[in-house]
């Protein structure tokens, strides 16, 4: 979760979840290892960045709609989901983007 | 930019900008303050998120690709894309994201 994602040509989606910790971070960051690891192993996963200061903002890439609605599904994931809504996050945001273009070096 | 961004209602734009910083980081932290207020003040500027780790992941939030050229092609951002290039960067990728949903609490 160090490096630049390596993602394929676009179009591809991205999702961005941004999110404020509240106080209690009892198991938060054994779930977001966990959650991580779990979504590499999906289909149409492409790759994630993370990074966490006073705002986290991850982004994890992905082939299409159909692999981030199955992801959103999965029943691990959904517990996890909810206890980052009724437990770990003061507040958070979630957007679901077509990336049409990329560049770098 | 410690906060998440209260963007409108989809479809609107994010800039998805993640880098690796290399040893040389003189003069970084200001021209990248420089550049958030710079890009705060833009037409179709609506918002950004940043956080950095080990990769800084830097989110943008725009009206239309037209606010985006106009700020990627704005003269003293273009000289702090240039040094990020030449000087302060390892690694970057900036990815052009139509959001198409959103959702959170």
């Amino acid at each position: 979760m160090s490096l630049i994602a390596e993602t394929p040509e676009p179009p591809y989606y991205a999702v961005i979840f941004s999110s404020l910790k509240g106080d209690d971070s009892a198991g938060y960051a054994e779930m977001a290892q966990r959650m991580m690891e779990l979504a590499a192993r999906q289909p149409g996963f492409l790759g994630a960045e993370s990074a966490r200061e006073e705002i986290g903002i991850t982004v994890s890439y992905w082939r299409d709609l159909e692999s981030i609605r199955r992801w959103k599904a999965h029943a691990e994931h959904r517990e996890a989901q909810r206890m980052g809504r009724d437990k770990w996050y003061s507040s958070y945001r979630t957007r679901i983007a077509l990336v049409e273009k990329d560049y770098g070096k």
